[in-house]
């Protein structure tokens, strides 16, 4: 099956918005095995649209249109492809039943024009019910021919995808793709291939290819197969392969991140935290904290950003500031070891370093001490990162962290 | 000037990649005062290129490309091009000592395939040099029809166009769109867009468009005329009485966001700052902490998500938390109170509240406590805010800098 994804929306033209849709529906539409050829993006126009459409199913099987189902008369996506397919839109008591309720549960008032969403194909339709807007989508489809309309906002596009439109479509592909990810730390993404070149190329079914992603190196295993058991049969013994091979550099698998690992790991082991920050200056602990139920671990933080806090927060000692200075192994150590005393956790973490713009105690731009006080002992980092200032904090927030996960690792 | 916009790469048909390229040359060319009727992505395919850019010029003037310069065959961007226009490509010198700098730089090794890269057109071209990346961009024009291609790499993109192609196109263009911003805080989109809505009906040029962005609400007032400085003569005198009726509710122009304009307040006015977060947990002194010379103004921040932090760092007394519970009024006034004085600050901020997913203390998921202590009194203000956790704590951390700002802004 040739797809094609039709973004329709003169914002999107505009640029006021990105087409984050298109990213989505094309990853998922090559994990359902259909061939994506073409994405295009066209305005609430209506002869553009009608050009873009019939000119879509001249080379394509399926589209997959977002947006143009709202209630005004600009939007004319459902009108379009009913002109298409030679149909007639009638009302769908049902359907607009769900859209007064979606007004009354949100407490706004519903105009005459919203019952324009409720009009739906007299035959050869599907109505995708919405539970996260008004517009319900649409599935047409004849003649070997099938348009799927989905509404433009990602709340509601998404979950009506995942929910009705992918079961619908996996039913009509032989095979299905399935995908699993391995998420590596502190690796790059060429040296993560250099190291598992061998087996990557080696394999045929499953194949699996290295990316990068926010940062993260990243193998995505893709198993071709007639359905998932199958897929996963597949994956498995390849996914133990790189695992092994990349040893603790993997920290975890599928749709998880680092602060979730982390955060499971201290509840799991009962080991409780906690963080004092200088040029991170609170990252560690906000993204540890996104983690609900962190509060059991996660005892406290102290964004000692100057010298006077340091000393008085967390006991680093005069000295130690004036001779190696607030960004130096002495002082992150010491911070580290005085924010685990003050507070009473089990752990305590600490970083230091110079962010930028601008060099500091002549000291070069990316430098960061990262200390991880434990049972007794104390680690200090010395790393070097680029990029501009915020790159650098995120890089050492994500560095202590991961530093942190082989430290709880390691003592198992 | 009617043009499109075409991104090729497979990356993007499989949804590897954003394309934020699209959003960034549609912004720029909409301020250009250039119309925009589709956008297209079209993978690494020669016929399936060829047939889009052929298509494309059957209804536009001006092709803007991403992406396909690379050096190995599959890159055909440039070669669809010259076929198009009837061009032969030949070597650039140049070009092709540029490169070999760039590799030399960057400390790599030049492969044969990347001389690829220097052809340029023997006539009716132009040469972009690239100052960030290997491949140079190319314009293409002759007989009122124009192609501009540029490499992919957001980081090599947008610095090319904004320093080349952006002055060559609006030389050809008799008008000039130039927008300024007025962001809006804790007014929402449709709110705003009431109280000036007489001021905008009344405009024609420069127009005002309200629209949402990052959670926050934004003003856009685009004047079309002859150049800049006519253009923001026009723009100054309706900025004013928007201003005016939106009162402090405008917390910036252009472009900003409220941790700068807080950053600089605090600096300007030579006052210190404490934070003492808990259901924000350091997101407040991040954010801050992007503002390269905020430790100046940040003395520190504690991140006291237990009760037991919040009573030995902060002295919150163990009656208040006991009588009225970690998420209440009291517990924020003595947060901030205790922030400020164990630190020495001018000014203590604090939160309080429950983030999610599941309440706590009986207290409902989105009650947020934010409290500021400044000169002797301290205000709580209390907040509902709807949402999952993370969106709670950003509505939190972003709250609590703007009231901040008002605080600051109403002792002046």
């Amino acid at each position: 099956m040739k797809a094609e994804i039709l973004a329709v929306g003169t914002e999107l033209l505009l640029g006021d918005i990105l087409n984050t849709n298109a990213q989505f529906l094309a990853q998922e539409l090559a994990n359902l095995g259909i061939e994506v050829y073409y994405q295009t993006v066209v305005g609430d126009n209506p002869q553009r649209l009608k050009d873009t459409i019939f000119h879509a199913f001249s080379r394509a099987d399926l589209i997959i249109t977002t947006g143009g189902l709202g209630p005004t008369e600009d939007d004319l996506t459902k009108e379009t492809a009913a002109e298409y397919f030679g149909e007639r839109l009638i009302l769908d008591e049902r359907a607009l039943g769900r859209i007064r309720k979606y007004f009354d549960r949100t407490g706004r008032v519903m105009t005459e024009n919203n019952v324009k969403q409720a009009m739906v194909p007299e035959k050869n339709g599907i109505v995708l019910y919405n539970d996260n807007g008004t517009a319900p989508g649409i599935i047409m489809e004849k003649n070997g021919k099938m348009i799927v309309m989905l509404p433009g906002p990602p709340r509601e596009t998404i979950p009506m995808f995942q929910n009705q439109v992918k079961p619908y479509l996996a039913k009509k592909q032989e095979f299905t793709f399935v995908s699993r990810i391995l998420r590596v730390a502190e690796v790059g993404e060429s040296a993560m291939e250099e190291r598992v070149k061998d087996i990557i190329d080696a394999q045929t079914n499953p194949t699996i290819a290295p990316y990068a992603k926010d940062g993260e190196a990243i193998l995505r295993i893709t198993a071709k197969a007639r359905d998932e058991e199958e897929a996963n049969r597949l994956i498995d013994p390849v996914a133990a392969v790189l695992k092994e091979r990349l040893g603790d550099a993997v920290y975890g698998e599928g749709e998880t991140d680092l602060e979730t690992v982390v955060a499971e790991q201290l509840l799991q082991k009962q080991l409780t935290l906690a963080v004092a920050e200088s040029c991170t200056g609170g990252m560690i602990a906000s993204n540890l904290v996104e983690y609900p139920g962190i509060s059991a671990a996660l005892v406290e933080g102290c964004v000692t950003y100057s010298n006077e806090a340091k000393m008085h927060r967390l006991g680093v000692k005069a000295e130690t500031l004036e001779k190696y200075g607030a960004v130096s192994e002495e002082t992150a150590k010491e911070m580290a070891e005085g924010i685990a005393r003050t507070s009473g956790a089990d752990i305590g973490v600490a970083t230091t370093g110079v962010a930028g713009p601008e060099s500091s105690e002549g000291k070069p731009v990316g430098l960061v001490y990262i200390a991880i006080a434990y049972k007794g002992k104390t680690e200090v980092y010395t790393c070097h990162f680029v990029g501009k200032r915020n790159k650098i904090r995120e890089r050492a927030a994500y560095t202590a962290l991961n530093r942190l996960r082989k430290v709880i690792n390691d003592e198992a």
